[in-house]
């Protein structure tokens, strides 16, 4: 009953994540209220980010010029890499300013149910850049769930024999936790992960 | 530290309905991960919508011909129009497959904290078709909260006089629900509106 551009936008926004039919119908009916450009600057938005961002060659960031601005920066500390999953994971250890070396994008972590092996990382990206010999420290910064880790072991068994030290995120009891309500897991890693005081 | 043609999108996207920042971002990479083809549908149909729908002069239904194919329809009873507030409202009805009437859509309800008066609305052309004389029952399908029973009633207000017949959708205990879990109006208004067996 609803006319067919209205349709067609709707399957389209049901393919974004997280969004279903009615989410999506909503939406559309909100583009449709909306004053027109809104349309055309969401519209051309979306053909933009696609047109202008690209991976950078070095670090594999997003960035609409290659190399990205943040290998161009000659403060960053090139002999620390930071190995996230995502680009949002990059975002979220740039926020805290405590990181002052580079980073290296994998775009998702070893998943063999999903079929994502080493081939479909950046992996082959990251041994070339460690094969000019100027990174000292390898931080992995991957996620603590199941395939995270298991990219973190992946990672170290192929770094460490390069002779560059390879270190991990530390696992234990977030800030403002309680360890009564800290799982076994978390609070174990918190323990083995002790620090002098 | 994302580009700018990312950052852009997120803004765009951060303005629709349920959408935070945060979602706003996730989208924006999904998009930005998805096959180019995606990018390229989701703003063919994002522009389209805008150019090619518009509302019914009639009943102010969406539609890409004006009038649109339910008021050309000749298998639909002209007798009995069913007013009601937003697209999805005629889309609900519709879907019952219960009423061979016509419609009329309102866009929006009374809603004076908003600002939202009769001008806001399409009830002067609501109007101007009843003038016509065709129609003898109008059935106010606006939603039971605070806001469409006083639509309700202000139309009936304005319609009742020139005898034409106004009805409301009955109000009562949903299908499949327990009297002991519904709230005092709810069940108030079941009794009040008790029917023969």
């Amino acid at each position: 009953m609803t006319p067919d551009p209205v349709q067609r936008l709707v399957v389209e926004l049901a393919k974004l994540p997280g969004i279903g039919e009615k989410t999506a119908q909503r939406l559309a009916f909100h583009i449709l209220k909306a004053p027109k450009e809104y349309a055309r600057d969401l519209s051309r938005a979306i053909q933009e980010v696609v047109e202008k961002v690209r991976l950078c060659s070095t670090c594999c960031a997003l960035t609409e010029n290659d190399p990205c601005p943040l290998c161009l920066d000659p403060r960053r500390d090139g002999k620390v890499l930071c190995v996230v999953e995502g680009v949002s994971d990059q975002i979220a250890v740039e926020r805290t300013r405590e990181f002052k070396g580079r980073y290296h994008v994998l775009h998702g972590v070893l998943s063999p149910l999903e079929g994502i092996g080493p081939e479909q990382l950046r992996v082959k990206e990251l041994l070339s850049r460690l094969g000019s010999g100027a990174v000292e420290e390898v931080i992995v910064a991957t996620n603590t769930d199941v395939e995270g880790e298991v990219t973190a072991l992946y990672l170290t068994k192929l770094i460490k024999p390069l002779g560059i030290r390879v270190t991990r995120i530390a696992q234990g009891v977030p800030m403002g936790g309680d360890l009564e309500y800290a799982d076994q897991v978390t609070l174990a890693r918190a323990l083995s992960g002790r620090r002098e005081m």
